[in-house]
């Protein structure tokens, strides 16, 4: 019976995920799901990205969350369009959030939706949210074992941004390590290193989007692990 | 329905927290529920601590991850008795894969069960596995506003850690702000400033875990926020 309910709450977020993509596909735009951890820095590199896309790149933004406006109230003050989906104690967004929400953007005057999940690495990654590409967040922070322990937040990413590149000095990450796994586990997905604190490594990241944003699914960047191993 | 299935999915899970909880009281054994974020440290703190607390106190950790036993492994290696719980998926510990597990530890020789939860700021908190206490770990690299964001993982704690203190000249992170919201969202818990890198405060939490394991719940260490605040 349990097996039998979570079908149907597949179901049900896919077929909103199809009505998702139908309603972007009739304005023209294109959607990225933006995963990660919590507090590994997906809305600091926000808040660092879309100055730079803009205004060649028209982007709104959904800020998935269980409480607060923080996320929202921060990408409103770069002046981008930004609405606040809270989950009231759900641990991942889904396709209804998303196509409700839709209504709330312009999306005659967007070209590109980005939705940033709950801070989560697992069950976010379970749900289709209508989008045409996934890109999943690692903190050096966090730990360089994260893609051997979290496979499902990598495995279907387009893109894989490593952020906090900043703290690399202070923590042990190896980098080489995580470029490994991440080539075995998703040898497609472009890779990213950056550093919102410091810009680093933001005009790769825009040139992907913009091509994402272009319906370019092979957008400028590195493959997974070779830019590094090479 | 949905409602339906969730209620029993608690239902179960509560039945089986309750048998652990009888087979622990059976062998004068107490457990700990350790909480936090995917990277923010826990295990770290887990190889400082256990040694610290050893042989006064004897320890048996359970490790919850998705995949790999590599937390295991890294706790096996200080020579505590471990066993590594695989959710397969799952976003969180149960409290039937306690159960199961406990059979593995050797309880007669054990004082206090550390578990060890999947990395998951928000699911694990629904579950009770049984402990007598849970202890919710946060680490400055995620930022100040995981409380008031993630209320949930932290308003049951009996204990607040705050984690990879060595990281604070490198982060922004008002560690006041957060001691205020702890303080408002769970003013009973008492926190506790650590860096597993550096070994500080780890004095103070092992007072804590052995307060703990003598059953005492008020054991040694600040009140939410007010060991900062005065």
């Amino acid at each position: 019976m349990e097996v039998r309910v979570l079908r149907r709450v597949l179901e049900k977020n896919d077929r909103a995920a199809d009505e998702v993509r139908e309603l972007l596909s009739a304005h023209g735009v294109r959607a990225i799901n933006l995963l990660g951890g919590a507090g590994c820095g997906k809305t600091a590199l926000l808040e660092r990205l879309l100055p730079i896309l803009r205004p060649a790149l028209r982007c709104g933004v959904l800020e998935g969350d269980l409480a607060t406006t923080l996320d929202a109230e921060r990408i409103a003050a770069i002046g981008v369009p930004v609405t606040q989906l809270l989950t009231e104690g759900g641990c991942h967004l889904t396709a209804p959030h998303v196509r409700r929400a839709l209504d709330s953007l312009p999306l005659d005057k967007r070209d590109l939706v980005i939705s940033e999940n709950v801070g989560n690495p697992i069950c976010p990654a379970n749900f289709d949210l209508g989008e045409h590409a996934r890109l999943a967040a690692l903190s050096v922070a966090e730990g360089a074992d994260k893609p051997q322990k979290y496979p499902l937040l990598f495995k279907d990413a387009a893109g894989v941004v490593i952020t906090k590149l900043d703290l690399l000095p202070h923590v042990s990450f190896d980098l080489h390590r995580v470029t490994l796994d991440l080539g075995r586990l998703n040898p497609a997905a472009r890779l990213f290193l950056t550093s919102a604190e410091r810009g680093h490594g933001l005009a790769g990241l825009a040139a992907w989007f913009r091509g994402m944003a272009r319906g370019n699914d092979d957008a400028t960047g590195p493959r997974g692990g070779r830019a590094i191993l090479n």
